[in-house]
């Protein structure tokens, strides 16, 4: 690692995690939770070496400063953070949107040391019971400088997140959040509401096969979380999940109208996608990502 | 095994499976595929003893006939089958719907001997690659009898999917069909609309992360097999596709309207409901269900 000291503000599924695999290797970490169980779960667990508030002076210690709390709350502990951070080298988010919390630090004069990340290895659990050592191996990790010279806190931010094992990808705050409400949001929201499909209808999981099961597991993620999110990214949530329907509306058509070619045409199209499924950069170098339109891929 | 000698009709995932798991078992394993290739795999593995096709004689030895093939294709094989089929104690089928395969084997004469099964073990592969030693084991598998004092038929049925390690529940063919539109056909249908979705859009499968590969699995399965079980099960899957679209809708107006308290109270409904989860019939004797209304729990 290129700093000794990191200072992990919230010690959930993913700070917990952070937490876990940099004192595994040797950084010395300072934690803080609000919920004081957490803190002292993580220092039995010898995760963090000692606790650290928002207005400690120990934060000065910390080469790295990460924030892995909900989307809602970053920004605003970001300024109480702010007097104490002179000799942070890197701050960094691992929250699921980018842009409301990058132009926030941009606001704060961080913008040379500021880079968002947002690692997509979520999971539907949540909290440091459910965090663990290795939760980032092979994990693509989205990251996104405020701006493109920044480049002694990002090649920092690329250094992190591929020693704790996971993939850099390097993508605009903007087009971050534009991709991300289609590739992660969507897909939330669908289980959400087939989740509520099938309790309205009188089933319990209980009553599903391993499909079913599959695509309901999102549904039981952190209600919390996924509010913060979506009151962040809500314009781009709502391109995706009205595009959905139009897709559903086909199927119910198609359905309607016993249209059995429409439906063996959608079938193979959808079974078609599945299969040309090219491996994403499993390299350890950063690929850069200039695509900012919906259309476009975000590799 | 309370009986000696099986033929399998179609050696996909589902049939290859059976035959794995009967012939390791010691019964006398008739096999048969369109495919010559997958008949001299299933050969070549000491899966299947011997060939039978629809019209050999070798068929009359079969204590039990289990037609393994899709659901459009069954009705037709089961009455070219049925004059060589007079010693068969039981005939099953392994199809996702039962009404239609229930009543053909009611028109031919065979209430008695006739009990469908639907094994609730699918996987988004098929074929004999596919198939595999244990795929039934934990398994809930509907046992679709035509005539409730068909009894012999439908106690060598549950003793069937009890040793190939399935936990067998009684239920009506209408009954089963109404129910499966919700817990597997639905979800199906989300998916193929999600990969479709997503495709629209321009990202492949490399985009997503572990949920959102998870809530497309699904549409990978095989557009042949879903297209039949559509076709027979038509207005049931409009039903749950049109309760789909009103809760996507509701979310779609949740975002329009950022009506966080909305968003907040469906995304704690869905979470509950995953966490309500009551753990289904795990012993080997079977369930009785008298369920059929879709608004009454199937177990």
């Amino acid at each position: 690692m290129e700093f000794r000291c990191a200072a992990v503000f919230g010690l959930g599924l993913i700070g917990g995690s952070i937490a876990r695999d940099l004192s595994a290797q040797g950084v010395r970490v300072l934690g803080y939770d609000h919920d004081a169980e957490c803190i002292r779960s993580a220092l039995a667990a010898g995760s963090i070496a000692a606790t650290v508030d928002p207005t400690s002076d120990r934060l000065g210690e910390a080469d790295v400063v990460i924030l892995a709390l909900p989307v809602s709350a970053a920004p605003e502990l970001l300024e109480e953070l702010l007097p104490r951070i002179d000799g942070a080298q890197l701050i960094t988010d691992v929250g699921s949107t980018k842009a409301t919390i990058s132009r926030a630090a941009e606001h704060l004069g961080l913008r040379d040391r500021f880079v968002g990340s947002h690692p997509l290895c979520g999971d539907h659990r949540s909290g440091w019971p459910a965090s663990r050592q290795g939760l980032f191996k092979k994990a693509k990790v989205f990251i996104c400088p405020v701006e493109e010279r920044n480049s002694a806190a990002l090649k920092l931010a690329e250094d992190l997140w591929t020693n704790l094992g996971g993939e850099p990808v390097s993508i605009s705050p903007e087009a971050h959040d534009t991709m991300i409400s289609w590739v992660s949001h969507l897909p939330q929201l669908t289980a959400t509401a087939l989740a509520l499909t099938l309790s309205e209808a009188g089933f319990d999981r209980s009553a599903l096969g391993p499909g079913g099961l599959d695509m309901t597991r999102l549904a039981g993620s952190s209600p919390d979380v996924w509010n913060g999110i979506l009151r962040e990214n809500r314009e781009n949530a709502l391109v995706a999940v009205s595009k959905m329907m139009e897709q559903l509306e086909a199927v119910r058509v198609i359905l309607a109208e016993s249209d059995h070619e429409g439906m063996d045409f959608r079938l193979r199209a959808a079974r078609d996608w599945t299969e040309s499924h090219i491996p994403c950069n499993s390299g350890s170098s950063t690929t850069e990502v200039n695509a900012v339109a919906p259309n476009q891929e975000d590799t």
